[in-house]
């Protein structure tokens, strides 16, 4: 959240605000996070789940991930949920209370891509933890309203915390056209490959082949309801494709 | 099929090709039905399961069905499947022995509509059972093989022979752009309305609220898996809209 | 443009900002107009030429326009090109020099609207000229440098005012999809119909048929490159039908 | 065209038809061109414009093009127009006197292209011209009435034989969405490249640039309307994306 920084002030009362500070690698620590004033289009929310993405254990390992470098201390998490806790003045769509998704990523609306509704290529978005903007794993953070998702009764604040990831297979599958008459292979297991799944089957895919290297990444997908699985070798690129001609044959 | 014709004449050796002829309001005969010669890209299949649509009732009891008119004998029956007997010169994808379902309607392919893949709305289209065009409820028929569907083996005749009408609502579907973001309101739970419901949830639909004003068919809906049913009353229109409002804001 | 006020200090230097203020019906008045200070995505402009749409005429005429009602004095005119004076400390793509037509509407860029690319149906637009906020008719105007678009070369600035009117017709045609195989029918020569009529041609539209009950705006449009012109009575609407059919068979 | 045949017998009156057979390389004869008898759905077509295509002279030159190989007597020819002399008995939308462009390929139909409205890609077209299908560079021809587009009066008959390669360009514009947004960089000035510059030009586009090797071909570009010609040489492949780079930064 690029609005917060450290501070051993605490400006909301008697709670000092507390972060997961990512300071050196492998050295997380739980310090003050200072958050910025309530705009009049902000939320406050007091976060209930926050996931732990490929991106956050990158930077922990080794302060990279792609070409971002963290340079200075940052506080990690983007995949999250919590409680609002305070509106903006402005605000008319959510009350304190209500329990939301948040979308990790503030866009510049300046640029074409947001104003042709692919601000999901901004090249000047704000994202959580993408350095030098701090994360969401806080106890509380700011953030525009209109990126809280209020979650239906029947969405955990743990589910709420993985629309994010979730969102990835759903954009996927809307920019393939999934539907009822397509077939759909998925290359990779990983946690990203199994929400595409999940977003394959809720298109109405009839059948979904995942691939991937690793047998325990198979097996889940296979739990999760993948229609064939295909283990290729790490070493041996001739038979995957193979394997791919047969599953698709049958 | 248009291209047969009453006769006592068998040209397929012994068997005399018998079929269902409508030969007068409410009265079916069943009487041998000369088929045409097998041309190249001709199959002749046993029928094994024929449905009896709507408009097939409409011409037994009336001899009409929207603006066609039944004026000279015609055989009915037009939601068919059955098994390969012959197959024409140049047919290579269907062999004896395949069981098929099949397309009831031989559109013109020379009018625009055919030409940009529309051919479902051909003007000139020879549909089964539409007079002057006989249908199929016969024991053979002679029929273009690219109109014959061959049938996984999970799928079974009286399946193949519903194909015709599940594929009215898989069309209406794709026209609508059904999907996982897309709430679906079927007026109707009829034969069509329910085929419409069971393709909106392959296409991915997330709630399906379907419309009658008879009990008996919205249970029918209930049990195939409507998410709410509406009952409306017939002398009530106002109502109408108010139940489907609090439908929708559900 | 909402940002600014009415005022007589100047905080531009010596120069006092002067607009053209509505102050009651038929009464514009010539007064100072404070502008707002300088954002960091915003850019200063000297309006160098402001066209007088419809809506400007309503407001001077009846303080009213479609649903919005003038409540207290109001900068008129949205039709506008300048030349940048200042630029804010984030703005790349302007320099001062620069001569820029301006798009009129600010929109919120937190509603569906706004995030899926349609951002011209924004409920929370902030328009030129459409009460509370003021409009460009004035020496100098501060808008989001986003909003304003370098002129070509052999583009003037009083064309470079028509480029809001004329986005209205682009966009009609769009909308449309028209193309080379389109044929046109405008219903009405007044400046909106004859800008679109120009857009059409210029995205291949063969032959544009333009109807009007004024004789002198379709010989304007008939000059503009109309192909053919439709008189209609303003109290005979049968004959309007007839006329166009008569068009379209030829 | 399919139906024909060569022979020495008449079956349309005195006149014996003539067509200009491809016998072997280099050798081309006028020979008398059997026609097949007229379907409900042909005409009769009196040839008055055929244009000689480059697979035209791939095969005088080599009896061969792309994969295909003329391996007996072929009649050559598909770009075509003519009048029409006799219609079948089916025919409604001409009559004799017509005069028609002529589509050259008639397509089977009975596949997935043909039925989702691609027929131009028919695995199974019998294309004018194309072994062992014979052309149209004769007195007369039978073709399917429905691949015969009557010509306005305005369109010679020589323009007509050019419809053909025309709707090549067309369809590329079509593909590539072409209109008054698009700049266009058109590879090689040969007649197809000039008529889809053509075509361009009408969908819209404000800028055209074209590339060839040749500099005569680059001149008629520019005489018949290109924005800009790129002359590259054929041993310097680097030097093509300079000149291409430095064509669309202006």
């Amino acid at each position: 959240m690029g609005k917060g920084g450290m501070s051993v002030d605490d400006d909301h009362g008697e709670e000092q605000n507390m972060a997961a500070w990512l300071v050196a690698i492998n050295t997380l620590k739980i310090q003050p996070f200072n958050l910025p004033p309530l705009g009049p289009h902000d939320v406050r929310v007091r976060m209930k789940a926050v996931g732990i993405c490929g991106s956050d254990v990158h930077y922990l390992k080794t302060l990279r991930c792609a070409h971002f470098v963290v340079e200075e201390p940052m506080v990690i998490g983007h995949e999250c949920a919590g409680i609002i806790e305070e509106v903006g003045s402005e605000v008319k769509a959510l009350v304190p209370g209500d329990r939301v998704a948040i979308e990790p990523g503030i866009s510049c609306w300046r640029c074409d891509h947001c104003k042709q509704g692919r601000y999901n290529l901004c090249p000047d978005m704000k994202f959580f933890a993408t350095p030098p903007v701090h994360g969401s794993l806080a106890n509380q953070i700011v953030h525009p309203a209109d990126l809280c998702f209020k979650l239906p009764d029947n969405v955990s604040l743990e589910e709420g915390a993985m629309c994010e990831p979730l969102s990835v297979g759903v954009h996927a599958c809307r920019r393939a056209e999934i539907g009822p008459e397509t077939k759909v292979l998925i290359m990779g297991a990983g946690p990203i490959g199994l929400v595409t799944m999940l977003a394959a089957r809720a298109f109405g895919a009839p059948r979904i082949v995942i691939v991937d290297v690793d047998d325990h990444r198979l097996s889940v997908a296979k739990s999760l309801g993948a229609d064939d699985i295909v283990k290729v070798s790490t070493n041996s690129q001739a038979c995957i494709f193979d394997s791919l001609v047969l599953e698709f044959e049958r």
